[in-house]
C-alpha cells in the first residue's frame, strides 16, 4: 500500500509500505475512504517538533473494515467506520469518565495518510455507522475523527451553554468547528477572531454573530467592549500559543471557562494571573470516542455539515502539496483520497 | 481605637489609630466581636511580599454595626454582621455570576485586626446573622470571613459531589476547612496530606478519611495507590506554592478539577502538562459573599463547627504572639479579641 513517510521538515513522501496486518486480537484493519492533514502535523511538517527518523504520519482517518482480530467483535468486515487518533479501551476508569484520550490502555493511532490503517482497540475505538454513507457525507464523517470532535470537546470544556456570548481564538479548521459547535450549543453570541476573509467567511456561515480582527490586547479590548466590559462567558482556545492562551483568559468573564484544545508549544501560564482572573481552564486532547455517536447522528441526519473546512480536495499522491497549501495558509484543511 | 500595624518583615505592633469613619454613604462602621491571623498574611508578615510602608493589616472580621451611611439602607445599627474580605456591590454582572471578589467596583477591606472597622459597600459586603450570637458560635461566624469561605471555595471549584474521593493539599486552616466542605458536601473518601500530628486529627475530626504524610512525587504515588491507580475525583489546592500545584494536579484523575485557593507565589504551570493531564483548574479568591448566607444557617443550626480551626485565642493586644505562633506552626489560626 501507499501511505506518507515524514522525512525532514517540510518533506513529506507517498511511499510503498507494507499493507498492515493484525497484530493484537483487538486489532482492526481499515481500507480507507478518505484521510486529511491537521493542523498539528504542521508541527512536525514545520521542524517544530524535530523530525529524528522518516515517520508515518496522519491520524485522521475513516473507511471500511477489512479485516478484525479474533477479540474485536463489535466490529465487523464491511461496516464504514470512524476512529479517534487515540484508540481507547472504552473500559477503563477514564474511558468510563468520558475520557478515552487519557485511557489507560491508549495507543496513538499514526501512519493514517494511507491506503490502509491498523486500528488497535478496534471495539473501543471505532463506531460504525447505521449505513454505508453516500459520498458526499465522507467529508463530514471524516471530520469526526478530530478536528470536529476537537471543536466540540473546545466548546464543551469551555461549558458553552444556551443563550451565552463565546469567543473562538483561532481561525483554523479546529476554531471554525469550535464556532459551528457553539452554535449548535445554543450560544447566542459567537464572536470569531479572524484576520482572513475566507475563514470569516466560513466562520459565519457556521454561526459566528461578530468578527474581531484584532489580536493581542486589542483583541482582549474588543471583545471587553463587545460584552459590555464583562469579557466573554466562554471561551474556545484553538491554537495552542503563548500569545493565544492569554487572549483566551483575558477575554473571558471571572467564572467562565477557557476550553483549550490547540496543543500548547511553549505555554507557560503564571499562577497569580489565572488565580486573580476567576477564569476555569479545562481542555486536552479531545476524547473523541465520546462525541463519535452524537456527532455521527447529527451528520448522517444532515444537522451539521463540519466537513465544508475542507477547501482543498487532492489524491492520496498530492499528500505533499496538501502539507504545503495548509503551511501556506492557502488551504484552511486538505482532504486526501487514497 | 488600637489596631495592628505592620511595620517589617516579622514586626507586628498594636497602636493607636484614629476611629474609622463613614466616607462614602455606601459604608458601615462595625465594632469588631472577634479578628484573626490569616494564612496568606504570613506572606507578608515573613517578607515574601515586601514591607514598603507601616500599613495596617488582618482582613477577616465580624461584629456589631454601629453606624452606616445614607445608602447602606439594608445594614442596620446593632444587627451582628460578617463581611468578605473583598467589599462588593453584590449587583455588578460578576456579583450576579457570585464571584463577588471580581466585582467590578470591589475594595479590599484591609486593618482589620482593630477594635474597629469601616467596611464600603456595605449592604453588598455584609450579611447579618438572623439573632445576635451567644460567644460559642462567634469563632465559626468569623471563620466565615474568610477561611471557611475559602475552603468551600476550593470544594465548589473542585467539584466535589455525593460519592467522590477527595485529595487535600495543605493542613492550614484553609485546608482543614477544605476537609470539612468536602465532608459536608458528601464526598465518600477524603485524603488530607499532612505531617502535623494535631493537624492530621483535626482533619480527622472534620471528615478526613485517610492521611497522607508523603509529599511531592511519593505524595502523588499514594494518591495513585488508593484510588485504584485512577487519582483522586477532585483536588483542593491549598497552599499556593509550586510544589502544592504540581502536586494536586499530578494527584487528580484525567476529567477531575483542582479547586486551587491558595494564593500563588511563584507558581508557573507548564501548558503541555496541564494539556495531557485532562485535569481542570478552577480557583482563586474565594467569592465569601455568594456562600456567607448558606454557611451562617449551616454555624447557627449547629451543623458545622468550623471554629474549631482557632486552636489560640489570645486578646488583640497580643497581636504580635499571635503571629508568631503561626509562623512557627505552634498554632493552627489566632482568634484575637479586641
Amino acid at each position: 500500500m501507499r501511505g506518507a513517510v515524514l522525512y525532514a521538515a517540510r518533506d513529506v513522501r507517498l511511499e510503498q509500505r507494507d499493507d498492515p496486518k493484525i497484530i493484537e486480537p483487538t486489532d482492526a484493519i481499515i481500507r480507507l475512504s478518505a484521510t486529511c492533514v491537521c493542523g498539528s502535523d504542521l508541527w512536525d511538517y514545520r521542524g517544530v517538533n524535530p523530525v529524528t527518523e522518516p515517520a508515518p504520519i496522519g491520524h485522521e482517518y475513516c473507511g471500511i473494515v477489512e479485516e478484525v482480530g479474533t477479540e474485536a467483535r463489535a466490529i465487523k468486515p464491511g461496516q464504514f467506520v470512524i476512529g479517534s487518533f487515540f484508540a481507547s479501551d472504552n473500559t477503563c476508569p477514564h474511558c468510563g469518565a468520558g475520557f478515552q484520550s487519557s485511557c489507560q490502555h491508549r495507543e496513538f493511532v499514526g501512519g493514517a495518510q494511507a491506503d490502509m490503517l491498523r486500528v488497535p482497540l478496534a471495539e473501543g475505538t471505532l463506531v460504525a455507522t447505521p449505513d454505508q454513507p453516500t459520498a458526499t457525507l465522507i467529508p463530514s464523517l471524516l471530520s469526526l475523527s478530530d478536528v470536529m470532535g476537537t471543536g466540540w470537546f473546545a466548546a464543551v470544556s469551555a461549558n458553552v451553554q444556551v443563550g451565552m456570548a463565546v469567543a473562538v481564538v483561532g481561525d483554523g479548521a479546529v476554531g471554525l468547528l469550535g464556532v459551528l459547535s457553539a452554535a449548535r450549543m445554543g450560544a447566542e453570541r459567537i464572536i470569531a477572531m479572524s484576520r482572513h476573509e475566507p475563514r470569516q467567511r466560513l466562520a459565519r456561515e457556521f454561526g459566528a454573530t461578530d468578527i474581531v480582527t484584532e489580536r493581542g490586547d486589542e483583541g482582549v479590548a474588543r471583545i471587553k467592549d463587545m460584552t459590555d466590559g464583562v469579557g466573554a462567558d466562554a471561551t474556545l482556545e484553538c491554537v495552542g500559543t503563548s500569545e493565544s492562551m492569554t487572549q483566551a483568559l483575558r477575554s473571558t468573564r471571572p467564572g467562565g471557562f477557557v476550553g483549550y484544545v490547540g496543543v500548547p508549544h511553549g505555554v507557560n501560564l503564571p499562577g497569580d494571573e489565572l488565580f486573580y482572573s476567576h477564569v476555569g481552564l479545562r481542555g486536552g486532547p479531545a476524547p473523541v470516542r465520546r462525541f463519535l455517536p452524537q456527532l455521527i447522528d447529527l451528520v448522517c441526519n444532515g444537522e451539521i455539515d463540519p466537513g465544508k473546512v475542507f477547501d482543498l480536495t487532492l489524491p492520496l499522491d498530492q499528500v505533499a502539496e496538501g502539507y504545503q497549501a495548509m503551511n501556506e495558509r492557502r488551504a484552511i484543511k486538505t482532504l486526501l483520497c487514497p
